[in-house]
């Protein structure tokens, strides 16, 4: 047991908790898609980030939360690398939709990203607590975007006024997010687009009166 | 530690043996709906179902595995009380669907019914040997269901010739399912509806030329 008094604030203590910190994350990381969630304990991330068990247990109550924090640092540095901050709009919506669900697809099926992700959509589906904070930072920031696309496609007239927008979106997303949990078929382009296909005929704008 | 022999096969024994693995069964399947999964231990079933620890690991590798063929016997269960067995088939495509998804809704808020279920498919979704076996034990055999239904409407005309049955199923059941894990927003009957109606649009027999 390590037992740094976390309350010692000089300015080198600060930069060292910020590398532990950096260093955790990394390790949860990389053991989550090395030994698999079921597998991972707070003593491999901590012995793997070089910091006592306490450490960790100081600012994280779970190994699900150490995996919640890495997973938004990892997702907020892909965004500030360039990523994916926006969702296109160039007018065509089945080819923008197509686009972004294709490259979830591709994100999905590298465990890098699908190993952490997984894990948490499983520990947050029992424990209430843990999965309102994933939804809610993790996930709806994304929906919001799908939202937003839909929207102004909405107020092109390209999709029915009737739409309800959340409701499109969890047609989009949800039968590849189950797809990909349940493991019920393969994960492919061709299923993103052909869910794209048969949203976006389900919602188009004479669909109302159909 | 109990240590019964489990080679000692009289009459006797067996009727033991039956007696004790139902009520291991449903000593899972009260536990999980009081302390959650996560909270529940294979220590906890064997107390609460008056056998040995060791009498559950001769059975089973895990309190996930257990959950399952509990989940197994429960939906068995169902189907020999006159519950569902068969897709209501009234030539109403769209009031069948949606009678189905509400009683699915229902379902999955009733805790009985949906902890375990729950449960199963998170402990799956990380455990990729559970995950087939929920998948195909338990899953699969409902989405074939749906899907008989379907090829059924498209042989009458009702839907497009060209329909993916095994995508149209996973389009009606994945924001159910997406909803319901990841609590992405209320489980009702309306949002049911309204994604029975939308994924009919989208199948419609005028879909492919739209």
């Amino acid at each position: 047991m390590t037992s740094k008094n976390p309350d010692a604030k000089a300015p080198d203590a600060s930069r060292r908790s910020e590398r532990s910190r950096q260093a955790i994350l990394d390790a949860a990381l990389a053991l989550v898609g090395e030994v698999g969630y079921n597998r991972l304990t707070v003593e491999a991330i901590a012995a793997r980030a070089g910091v006592g068990k306490q450490t960790i247990y100081r600012w994280w109550p779970s190994k699900a939360a150490v995996l919640l924090d890495a997973s938004l640092a990892l997702s907020g540095k892909a965004a500030d690398e360039g990523g994916w901050t926006g969702f296109p709009d160039t007018g065509d919506l089945a080819a923008d939709l197509k686009a972004v669900m294709r490259a979830t697809v591709d994100e999905l099926s590298d465990e890098t990203y699908a190993a952490p992700a997984r894990a948490l959509a499983a520990a947050g589906a029992t424990d209430p607590g843990l999965g309102a904070r994933f939804t809610e930072q993790l996930l709806e920031p994304q929906l919001a975007l799908y939202e937003e696309r839909l929207r102004s496609a909405r107020e092109a007239g390209h999709i029915s006024p009737g739409t309800d927008l959340r409701v499109a979106v969890e047609m989009l997303v949800g039968p590849l997010t189950y797809r990909w949990l349940l493991r019920t078929g393969p994960l492919t382009h061709a299923f993103a687009d052909e869910v794209v296909d048969r949203v976006l005929a389900g919602i188009a704008a004479h669909a109302d009166t159909a």
